[in-house]
């Protein structure tokens, strides 16, 4: 199995190179589970690269779920390994501060809302699977017990009982942050518009992951900023190389991404990642505003670090909420602003003054009664089911040419088609067929990208509809692709 | 009694001259309850002005409840007006469009939630006299009912069970508004900052009342925008020909004030106004944000109307809350933006998605069950009576250079000393003692003014301690003007 020589690339740095090209390997087949990957003395002669990009190149794999080292012996292939469509490429947007254009993310996201419709569009948890009954339960427990407080506009940072709680759950995260420090917001997206609105004036340039959660790039719109996209890789997150030269230039205001499985891609950096990451921002003095609001979905082994478990310097702002893990409609989120903490704790004054009583002592009294783990154990459970049918689904009705994300957490799945496949085609086909999907050019900040790409919603227990609504995007997308080759063609 | 004729002033057109003029005998006491007022003609002559003039000032002393007309006979004092502190005189920021400076608000605020005071500083609504135990009922009934709506993202704009409910009750306030042009908010500051948000850019001017509310303040501060304070009449609010003036300049984007029981003023336009101030903003094409959190609570008679009552054109952007009425815990407001919904509905979309789902269920339940009328009765007699309470105490314990205002509605008392006095000092001094008071310079837009004033907030049962607080406030303020009194006896 001799390996060409590696060529350089814009987009990657020489490791991921490497660690791709035995990927591909292992997807396209030469490879299979439980085989020996080449020795490191050996690889490193036919690429004619360093010991050390070999090795990170390994452990880049490893990181990805793909390879396991055996003390003494190597490295494998994992017997787990699926034989699913390939993962994308890293993404890799024009390498230039854009204004922000998400006209069509407004209407598409009051669509993704339509009850109606099968919803594989708005990355909505699946409120079956929630524990309503028990949130209930406690809901009226907290009121009745405390009505005064329930009624009163309470303290300006939000509930001192659920600040601790929640301290005592970000020590999951690898974070030891002060309950004083922190501050409960009206979910996730508050808190990342507070961090916005106290770091930045209009004009100022946001580095974000590409593709982004459209409500971010809104928000961002909102306040003025104009964005800096930068390349992404759809397992191993943000690129770090290219945060490093972005960092250079000096315009870098701020930097936004969400640090664990990601929205839309489904990416988690691993914990060198985000150690190395935390560096970089200290060596430029910059600001990281960390959207971790997937991060309790791991569907395996311990719940990833959190970027700010590495944060020595007090530069992380981390936002978080229960939205995706207990209930979308209580509204809860929070922010531990690290040294920007009195701004946020402003903004949140000015804004709205505090968030309602009733849901924060509910989600404060959930988290202390003990049952959240075993809730997260069952919800992991299932969305890892639910993903991994997805995925099949697209295996089994999906062309060939489909590329698909390998998340191992949350709840969205990215597919990219070939050049030139209009996914805002499919999403208007789909919609005619009570189907709802994501289309690409929602993530895309310049509203340019992506138009060859969608994203899935897997919480979704699977069901009969479900798996036709994946069989009737299929022809779909089979059917635009086989006219646009006749047109190509007669062309 | 001959009157001598008038002298034009800058900061009030002639009607508004002759009527404080008479105010000022029928507080003084020349004119007596149950006096005959001078006839039209006879007035006329003497002050050298037209009959529409004093026509206009007969009407202006109606509107503020001094006097009453008696068909075929003439104009009376009425009887039941007090022997009260008298009026301050309508206020005269300067003329000129300012940066806001409101450092001194945060902190105050953060004091003045400190449980461990007695609370006259913040407007806080008092609890005991709020349907707690009814609302937790219906919130335990309404999340039973339905779960999957109490935890789902719910619609963009909020509720549509509670935005119908909302529309029928401001059928009261005049208005006919369609629960599809209206979107819930987390209190009427959130929907306010949206508007300011839709409306403007950074650097553009904002029209206020003067005092302001300083949370309006703070949130224009937050929004990079600059205010022009306008003179306001403490009983008959905002100056119109001087608000004609400022929009004549062109640099008006945007009005902003309180219509009803405005804060800290507590003034309240008549009718009448209303109406010319609708015709103004439809003359130079400028649009209202209209704050009527006080609207329900009228000590007497009919809730006023909304200016938004008399907006032909669809350019008043009305917000309110139930955090007065019902319970500022559950942080429920709503915005009808006319014109403007679309930009509202997006704003709360990017924000943060949706108003918490269970305290929404909730206040439609308590609207639509019929409780709401009996229980604002309820609450605008206790509101007028603590309201006499405190004006009462300030009669018997402030000295004889108090200026109070008269308040009709809503729980916050303006009260004005000589020029000199210095309300910063008498906050410290009065934390010193366990009370809590709101110094005037958090209602000043530069920062700069009101510095002889100070708000106190009336919503609070009577007791011993609030007596003795009233008290303490008095001994103070009559040091302290004393001591300025030795002083510039000295120099």
């Amino acid at each position: 199995m001799p390996l060409t020589p590696l060529t350089l690339s814009p987009h990657q740095v020489l490791y991921e190179q490497v660690a791709d090209r035995l990927q591909q390997l292992i997807t396209d087949g030469p490879l299979k589970p439980g085989d020996r990957l080449p020795s490191v003395r050996k690889l490193r002669a036919q690429l004619s690269v360093s010991t050390s990009t070999v090795m990170e190149a390994y452990r880049l794999l490893e990181d990805r779920g793909l390879i396991v080292a055996r003390p003494q012996s190597g490295y494998y292939v994992k017997q787990t390994v699926l034989d699913l469509p390939q993962e994308p490429a890293p993404t890799a947007p024009p390498r230039q501060a854009t204004d922000i254009d998400i006209s069509l993310a407004f209407e598409v996201m009051n669509r993704m809302r339509d009850g109606g419709l099968i919803q594989l569009g708005a990355a909505l948890p699946d409120l079956e699977q929630l524990p309503l009954a028990q949130l209930n339960r406690l809901m009226g427990k907290v009121i009745r017990e405390d009505p005064n407080l329930t009624h009163s506009y309470g303290t300006l940072q939000g509930s001192y009982r659920l600040r601790s709680e929640l301290a005592k759950r970000m020590l999951d995260a690898g974070c030891s942050v002060h309950p004083d420090q922190m501050v409960i917001t009206n979910g996730a997206n508050e808190a990342i518009y507070f961090c916005l609105q106290a770091l930045t004036q209009p004009g100022d340039t946001v580095a974000i992951e590409s593709p982004t959660y459209f409500a971010t790039l809104e928000a961002m719109k909102c306040l003025g900023l104009k964005a800096l996209p930068l390349p992404t890789h759809p397992r191993d997150g943000l690129s770090l190389p290219h945060l490093e030269e972005a960092l250079q230039t000096g315009e870098v205001k701020v930097l936004l991404l969400v640090s664990n499985f990601s929205n839309p891609l489904g990416s988690c950096m691993g914990d060198r990642q985000k150690k190395r990451l935390m560096n970089l921002l200290n060596q430029y003095d910059t600001p990281l505003i960390e959207d971790d609001v997937y991060g309790d979905l791991c569907f395996e082994g311990n719940r990833p670090k959190a970027i700010k478990a590495f944060d020595t310097e007090n530069r992380v702002l981390y936002c978080a909420s229960v939205s995706k893990t207990l209930s979308p409609g209580l509204r809860v989120g929070w922010c531990a602003g690290s040294r920007y903490h009195t701004a946020i704790a402003r903004m949140k004054s000015i804004l709205n003054q505090n968030t309602a009583m009733a849901p924060q002592l509910t989600v404060a009294a959930f988290l202390a009664n003990g049952g959240y783990d075993r809730h997260l154990r069952h919800l992991r459970r299932s969305y890892h089911e639910q993903m991994l049918r997805m995925q099949q689904a697209v295996r089994d009705y999906f062309p060939a040419e489909t590329c698909m994300t390998r998340p191992s957490g949350g709840h969205v799945l990215w597919l990219e088609m070939p050049e030139g496949f209009d996914s805002m085609r499919l999403y208007r086909e789909a919609l005619e067929r009570g189907i709802a999907i994501a289309p690409g050019v929602m993530f895309s900040a310049s509203g340019q990208g992506y138009g060859n790409c969608f994203r899935l919603n897997t919480a979704v227990p699977w069901t009969e509809a479900i798996e036709q609504a994946m069989q009737t995007l299929g022809l779909l997308i089979k059917k635009q692709l086989a006219e646009s080759f006749l047109q190509a063609d007669r062309a």
